[in-house]
């Protein structure tokens, strides 16, 4: 089987050597917890093994991103493309028609126009910085977790390996706002960051991930100026 | 009372053989807690004996499942009958309209699709995999709980055992997205993966077993290449 | 005060020998809590005795109990009288009517047609198994409390001696999914079956009974052979 | 102060001697806990100086009432006067109307009939049966504070002592259904059925006490024939 | 910085001295808590040393008050103005104008009676005793939020001190029933009545008090007949 | 990396010498955590370096806040321009109406408003205490995460460092009222008021900092005349 290393310095060894290639996975996290710094791990070990990369931004914008990115790791992410999907404010607030403009926008083209870059960059590496807007604005479940269930499902189909990053809601145990994408996903990996004692601590757990004897293990982890860094506890 | 081997290692002899034939049982977990590992077993099992099995998949992709399950215990599943319930994208969001196309789709037309299929293939094992999305489609509570006992009544009548798996949602204690399947299955069998210290252990629990003298215990497992595998304790 | 034996051994020198005569009590408890064998005992008591029994039925088919109760207790409980209530599939939706036949089918027609079977029959002793369906069907808080405080004053004077079994929904402390029918009824027995250390324990309480100067000790059971058995501590 | 002695043995020297007369006070406490066996002692302690009871009951059937309280004490209720409030089930389900129809049958109706029984029989005690179907039919938040309050305070000056019953809902920690109730009354006595170790303890708490000096210990109790009765700790 | 005392025996030396001259102070707590008890300490300090005050009642009767505080305290409150708001039955259920009628009469009106009534007494001292069914009658989340802010910011400018009364839902950590009044007003006093073994305890918490440095300490208190007395613990 | 300091005793060193310059930095807590301390002592550090400041006021009067300041630090704020958003009292009802004013108010008019100041003042300091009303006006979760993100997205652009101030609502671990605006801020600091044993301690933690090597460490703190100062544990 092939695979796609994380970047994340430790934790291909704990996933049978990394991603499976062509595969989505979800991280998913509360804010603060490291899941803008896990996706620029992943898409810096593609630039340096010639792997093009796509970052698309729906929360964030550009600049800013690039800006983190470089402060954190030292790193020019100018070679990845960026596709940005600027949120829509609503003018006709009409139900029916909102329904039928939020499969266009959310589904349709956001996937078309991921599926034209990759084939014009030839991109190995896709990463979704998140996934939450689109969990936020189709409100009706079942069309919720059939647009998810689409894209999942296209995404897997056009051969990039995929990181979409989800939200964990404040005060909940949940994998994300929706509570539904974690299970079309190929792998779910949580970020943590929680009070013990004194201090604040992060934690990396992977949840599931399919074709793959992963650890099971609750690993600390932190940042370095090389990404993202698993302890290892002997 | 005819019972078929369940296809998990040291399973049978906690349930007084296997499961009762033509029964409907619940396997539920949160995600990555190893239900589709469970069905997989459940069907090569099936496959050694010359038992012919249905595997029917509406979330994710026949070629994945596949694969998964290649991977997993390297057995080729190409024997199985699968059968793929799409979910339709909602064109008409009319309420009344929706509810007639609901029954047709998830209990009228499922059941249908099964019965034929098991005529043809004389299939002796079914794979629900999962029912989540018939609890959730039917936003009614009365009309799901009704929904969901004509299957399983419908089910039980048709010959086959039947394995369907359920959801249990992040952050609860329930047994399914609904609440209400769990009362209408002949069993429950309820997967965890749950932290310990520093590390999630996989455990099973039978929940409850119609005509059975079922172990009470929770029973760690672990998922080998042979399939799900429970750990005895001395 | 007139008493009929429980059926469950143990039980009866608990509760000053027996349910009260034309009592109407709650047995309720989560999935595979031992509910359905609470009330094939109750029944099995009444048959040794010459006191016909009625089971009615709203969820399980009629043969699914017979085969549950003969594989438990090896009982053959043919000579009990079953009344199936069907779920009617909702055909028009519209919510005005739909109240109309709620309060038809299953406050008013219910309970004529157990009047008629307890007369020609000369019942003693009646199942209902389960309310839960009435307590879902009818939405509106105020109705459904109007629709169980009815049909419980309405056994009341019918003079037999009934179980009704509630659910506690997965996750909860509750009593019945509805929150009310425990005011009802002139008692509540608890059944549950809770993880202790590696192991799941059957307990039963008796959260309240009329007339009666009741145990409140919470009593580990097993379901046996015999029927359900209360395990003294000495 | 004038005060009426409870009815309840040994509570009226943790209450400065009693009841304030004309006051209106909640016993509140889940289904089992002992509310009507509250009530009956005070009305008996009523009975024994010749201050003539009301027993209002929106629940049980008087029969039932009536033959509970005989068991329980071995005391013959029939002196009191029974007022029955029964619920209506509703025909008409238009929202307006509906509005309507409640303030007058159980705000208006409800206290002129209490009004009129009170004259009549110059009864000096009161007991409403539970206030629960007031708080459960009137769905409006505001309404149903509004229509709580008007009825507390007509019943304060109506010269009575009044004890109303509330419910504590299963799985909760208020002290009514409403939530509201509790801050019209002059005393909040609740009452609960406790779980410790392998037992369940009964306990009486006095919440509130307007214009008393009151116990504020947790006060175990138990059921006697002599009615409820508070048991000492030395 | 001016500033008056509270009446609450060892609670000046707390806040430097009382609360601050102009300021409107939130005191909150359960049913029972003592918050009646606190507002009468509050105006009787006043009357002691010739600050006229005012007391406005939304919940009970004006007698009621009275001789709650007459019992407690043995002091008669007759010098004190008393403003009682009455809740208006609604006889329209519509809903645009039930709001513009809410506005009016929880808003406008309540604000220009009390303007009205400080000018014509010269009163420093204000209680509003509880803002509980203004929080109740507006449904609206933001309307809600705008009206109390709108009544704080009002009170502020009209030059006397006042203490408005909030209530903690039962079985909730909250500070109010909006979860918003704690943010307009200038302090933030939490009572609470907590089971401690077998015996309650009341405490009084500063939550916050603008302007003033105040002591974070969780204070036991008992109602005396000198009012409330704050405990000091060595 | 250009750095404005915080102005909080102890904080700079933790945070590689203060906020970013051009930065969104939300600062939340429960009410009375010293939200508007923090605010002020921002204030204070630029008006000391000559960096003007703009005060922006959605829930107390002006004139509150610089007496509230001035009482804490003895610091006249009179250089800080302020701006007043003043909440409208809705007068037309309708929700579509409604939709399209509260992004003209908030969203739009809020931002043009703060430009216009920014560029007269050239100010180099913002807050905005607090975003609470703007999360509470925007009902629609889709709309109010658009406005929120295009709000803060606009300020990133204006060249002033911002400190935007938010709600932690009781009862809740929530870092905001709609559970949004964190995942836009390019910091989180969060401040506590906790009992600890029969005492309130005051704690800062720093949940995420952009572009920052932050501190991970849970700070207790104090409110000094010289600001917030952060309390060193040796």
């Amino acid at each position: 089987m092939e695979r796609l290393n994380s970047g994340i310095i430790g934790l291909d060894e704990k996933i049978q050597g990394g991603f499976v290639k062509g595969s989505v996975n979800l991280v998913t996290g509360k804010t603060g917890t490291g899941k803008t710094a896990f996706c620029a791990s992943f898409l810096r070990a593609g630039a340096q093994k010639n792997e093009p990369g796509i970052y698309v931004t729906t929360e964030e914008p550009k600049e800013d991103i690039k800006e983190d990115i470089k402060s954190m790791f030292n790193w020019n992410i100018d070679e990845t493309e960026f596709l940005v999907l600027e949120p829509v404010i609503p003018i006709d607030f009409d139900r029916e028609e909102e329904m039928g403009r939020i499969l266009k926008i959310y589904v349709f083209d956001l996937y078309s126009k991921i599926e034209e870059i990759v084939k014009k960059t030839h991109a190995k590496r896709l990463v979704i910085d998140s996934a939450t807007i689109i969990e936020m604005f189709i409100k009706d479940d079942y069309l919720r977790r059939v647009a998810l269930m689409k894209l999942t499902n296209d995404l897997k189909k056009l051969g990039v390996t995929t990181i979409v990053t989800g939200t964990v809601p404040e005060g909940t145990d949940l994998l994300s706002i929706s509570g539904i994408i974690e299970f079309f996903v190929d792998s779910v990996i949580k970020l943590e960051f929680l009070p013990v004692a004194e201090e604040f601590k992060r934690t990396l757990t992977i949840r599931k991930m399919r074709r793959t004897d992963h650890s099971i293990y609750i690993h600390p982890f932190e940042i370095t100026k090389d990404g993202l860094k698993i302890i290892e506890i002997k």
